[in-house]
Formats: C-alpha cells, sequence, structure tokens
C-alpha cells in the first residue's frame, strides 16, 4: 500500500502518483512522451530496451516490467523479452551500438561518476553520435528519478509479465502523454 | 570537458545541456520551476534546501552549489548556508518537519528500496502532510536525475561558492523557464 493516501487505489505505480498531483504528472509524461516516441535515429524500440534496462537494475517491478511490454510491442517481439533484458541479451541480436548505449546507461545507473570518457569513446567507435549519447544518459537518469518516485512512495504494481502487455501496447502505440490524461476523466 | 561537444562551452552544467537539447531543456526547467517555485507549503527556501542537499549526497557540485545559493537567496542566510547543507545543519536551526524530510529525501538518494513506512510516519509525526512528503520524494527523485545528466555527460562547473551567488538570485527571484530560456537568444 502506497505511504501517502491517493484518490484512486486501483491505479498502479506511477499512473496513481500521476492522478494524485496532476500538474507534476503532466510534465512528467511530456517528458517520457519526448524521451521515448519523440523524433530520434534511435528507434522507441530501443529506447524503451534501455528505458526498462535502467529500471531493472534500479529493481524497479512497475517500470521495468511496463516498458519491457511498451518495448516489445514496439518491436514485435515475444514475451522472452522481458527476461532477455534481465539477462543483458544472451541470445537476442542487437546491434553492437544500442550494446554499447546499455553499458553508458549502466554507468550512469550506478551515481553520478561512474561514465568514462572510454565508454563514450567506444559508443563513438560502434557508431553512436553525440545526441544519440546525449539522450541515452538523459532517459537512463529520467528513469533513476522514475524509479524512486515510484517505488519510494511504496505504489503497487501488478505482479505477471502478462498483465502488463495491454498497458505496453498503450505506451506504444497511443502514447505517454494521452495513456495518463484518460485517467482524468 | 563534456563528453559531447556543446554549442556553447561557456554555459556551465545543465544550462549548457539545455541549450544542447532545448525541448528537453523547456520541460526539465518547467519541471523545476513547479517543483522549487510553484505552489507549496513547503517554502522555496526549504525546497531548495532539500534539491542541493540531494545532489550534494550525489557528489554534484554544480547542483549542489547553485541550489545552496539559491536557497540562500530566498532565506537571506550567509555564505555559511553552502557547508551548513553538507554538514546537514549543526549550528542553523531548521524545523523538525523539514529535518524529518531531509531524512526521507536522503533515503530516497541512496536508491528504489531505502524509504520505509517508519520514516513516513516521523515525518507525519513532524507535522508534515501526504502532499508535502510527496514533493519531497519527487524533488528528490528529480535531483538524481538532473545530477547525473549534469555530471553523467561531464559537463564543467564553476569552482567557488562566491561564483555561484548571482546565478542563485537569479534562480530563485526570476525562476527557472525564464533563467533558462534566456540563453536562447
Amino acid at each position: 500500500m502506497a505511504y501517502i493516501n491517493l484518490p484512486n487505489t486501483q491505479l498502479p505505480g506511477i499512473v496513481g502518483l500521476f492522478d494524485f498531483r496532476k500538474d507534476t504528472g503532466k510534465i512528467l509524461a511530456d517528458l517520457a512522451e519526448l524521451l521515448l516516441r519523440g523524433p530520434s535515429t534511435l528507434t522507441s524500440g530501443e529506447r524503451e530496451i534501455i528505458a526498462s534496462s535502467v529500471s531493472y537494475w534500479n529493481d524497479c517491478h512497475f517500470c521495468h516490467t511496463s516498458h519491457a511490454a511498451a518495448a516489445k510491442a514496439h518491436l514485435g517481439a515475444g514475451m522472452e523479452l522481458f527476461d532477455q533484458i534481465k539477462a543483458g541479451f544472451p541470445d537476442v541480436e542487437i546491434s553492437s551500438k544500442l550494446k554499447a548505449l546499455l553499458l553508458i546507461a549502466q554507468q550512469v545507473q550506478k551515481g553520478t561518476k561512474h561514465v568514462l570518457q572510454s565508454d563514450v569513446d567506444f559508443a563513438k567507435d560502434c557508431g553512436a553520435d553525440d545526441l544519440e549519447i546525449h539522450d541515452t544518459v538523459l532517459i537512463a537518469a529520467a528513469f533513476c528519478m522514475y524509479n524512486r518516485y515510484v517505488d519510494c512512495l511504496n505504489t503497487w504494481a501488478p505482479e505477471h509479465n502478462e498483465e502488463y502487455v495491454s498497458m505496453g501496447e498503450r505506451m506504444a502505440h497511443v502514447g505517454y502523454g494521452k495513456t495518463i490524461r484518460a485517467t482524468e476523466s
């Protein structure tokens, strides 16, 4: 049960918090929309994999699973994607550029002083440009915020991967702003 | 030197990043404006102390010092406030409610699973309400994002406290949106 009284206890994870304080919720949803579905040379599927991976490293079940479901919806992947993200893609082909960006995201998750020049040089050697590196750092940093927001207020989350599939489809194909604002009615 | 090529290398910390990608910069500035200067039963000085403290725990010199300067501007405090924030207020009177909220913020900084029901109960015993607890968690979480954004891209920051005083006055009295957008001209 959440540490604060939320008006609608049926809404899971961050959705209940966006409903509790709608003005901050709108900005946080707009940020997710821009970072994950806005114009980028990284596909939305790749960006959702970064978001879901950071959330897994932060031990945030709601964000890890919902963003894995969004990645699945973008990529047309199977249910195994949830576990592949947790395991660091041992059996699924992802590009060397995305692997290098995930290494940067993992350093961002650890704290403020872990990304090294050599991590950035390696990503550039794998084909990443400055904007892709910038966006990877900001996505990873933003999920260090979202994950804490969700779990430090002890919100509830559905348990099983299957329960997130339709949520991920809405996140991927309808978007964050509209998905969230639909709860305001 | 920053890990990516910024168009204006004279702009310090997050200001240079907001100039590099203006659409994300606008949303991040709007979030800071709402969290730190928007309507709240916590004063802006109290909220800047939370922001500066989290940034200090995250070892982010730019954010710690600039937000300490903003707190100083709001509170009319002296230069000793910078060091008092670092030391946890051994010699300056702050309310028991703010002390309890800082304890929550410190747990948020550590990760997603550190805030306990007892931390929240203690803050409520000290007079904090649900919205103040929510906002403290979100401010602390947001600075876990801002701090990583600034330092994981290795932006530069002025060294000495005195160099942040006028920046803090602008942040406190002009605001985040206008301070940032002034760099777009």
